[in-house]
């Protein structure tokens, strides 16, 4: 662990970080020691910390010390948290306050293999995420909803859940963007409301424009979902994994999810 | 500085409540060493870690380690936050993490005296807060809404800003509870789908109780605010603030303010 640039695993305990979830956060593998998409990963990161108006600490510096946790484990998942840092007491963000970077590296998380290529069962949240236009779309560390979400459930056979919004749309899985095949039609949804828009999401989209395949962000209920000819959930973690269960909704084959995937493990696109 | 009851001004990078602001947290007066309103301080800490199943330190071990930050400030301002600890990665809390708790003691900011006695101007906030039912009332440590809404205004002579919901309802100030007299009633936002219920909130409405005064919950807009008779902002660290300006509403005498303040001031209630 890497903070700001010091092996350390401990962080001031008046980091606005901690006292308000005010900062960011990026979730990447690390392949061969280098950080996978790092240019949409930190492009990315950058938006995140502009729409927060945090400081975001220079690629250079961040994939050099990716590099450097490399070095003790080449592949894995890398996590960044990157925070307003430390202030004065108050919500009102101190116009000097520099960044703190906190850069982790893990194993990665062994999933069963079907996962990838059967897909994964679901479960649909109970929760309804709530609706704040100058927070969508980031990944923010105010993750309370998440956090609750993911305790619905225990089942280790279903690594995922459905997050909808108070309005009743689909929004997203609780650590994953959410796509939905109808005829020749993709569709993902519309995240200018709640959820985070992540990197993955991004690459699916773009495979979908080089593919001549048409890709919407739209508004959509889970009534609509489970209709669908394919759902697929991607991060960039797991990459892509197939929806094989979801309230009702059962598929057993995912032929345009295991196109996309394919295309999504190559890391130069 | 306290964590885990231990001198130190560090926590664990890990900690959940920063990674998600997995946490809740108690702002608080200490008079001659010892907290304030103790008892309900901590009740409402218990009910917020409860409501987010955090396992909360018991009163004895908070209140004497608040009272050793006491020997170092006798009068000051005490903060606890108490997180879900350090967990694995990923959302879902793990069952058997153990608390972090973080107390910490500062000086009161010395504000002017004429913010108790003739009240102070108010900025209406631009920023709309999201409703999140299994939320709202928690004081808990996903504050990115009140850091944006207190970054909307720089004039140092206006110390709060009113936060209304995405409904156009009035919910709170930015780091304060709010009530409104209209006739001789008293009326504050209806805190079921967001803001924060605290500690000062609930003596206003025991002073009413034990005054014969209705105090009623309720859903208005800043239209009917501005209508008032008096309006007025509570918490556990400023204690009561009249409002003499805010959007067109202007007033220089609050005699039903000045009433509870001098209650509120009596801590044996």
């Amino acid at each position: 662990m890497l903070i700001n640039g010091a092996p350390g695993n401990t962080i001031n305990a008046e980091d606005r970080g901690l006292a308000y979830g005010d900062g960011v956060f990026r979730t990447l593998r690390m392949q061969a020691g280098r950080p996978v998409c790092w240019e949409r990963q930190y492009a990315k990161l950058q938006r995140d910390c502009g729409s927060l108006n945090i400081p975001c600490p220079s690629a250079l510096v961040l994939s050099s010390e990716l590099q450097q946790l490399g070095k003790t484990l080449a592949d894995g998942v890398a996590k960044i948290i990157v925070t307003r840092g430390v202030s004065s007491r108050g919500y009102s963000p101190a116009a000097q306050s520099e960044a703190t970077r906190i850069l982790s590296i893990a194993p990665a998380t062994a999933y069963p293999a079907d996962y990838a290529r059967a897909g994964v069962r679901m479960h649909a949240c109970k929760i309804r995420l709530g609706h704040q236009l100058l927070l969508a779309g980031i990944k923010h560390l105010n993750r309370l909803e998440n956090v609750l979400a993911a305790s619905e459930w225990q089942d280790r056979d279903v690594p995922e859940g459905l997050l909808c919004d108070v309005s009743g749309y689909v929004i997203s899985g609780t650590r994953s963007n959410l796509f939905m095949l109808r005829g020749n039609i993709l569709y993902t949804p519309n995240l200018s409301r709640c959820g985070v828009a992540g990197v993955q999401r991004e690459r699916v989209m773009d495979w979908a424009k080089q593919h001549g395949v048409t890709c919407k962000a739209a508004d959509f209920h889970l009534e609509e979902l489970v209709q669908a000819d394919e759902i697929f959930l991607v991060n960039s973690v797991f990459g892509l994994w197939p929806v094989r269960e979801l309230a009702g909704y059962r598929r057993t084959q995912h032929p345009m999810a295991w196109k996309i995937q394919e295309w999504l493990n190559d890391e130069r696109h």
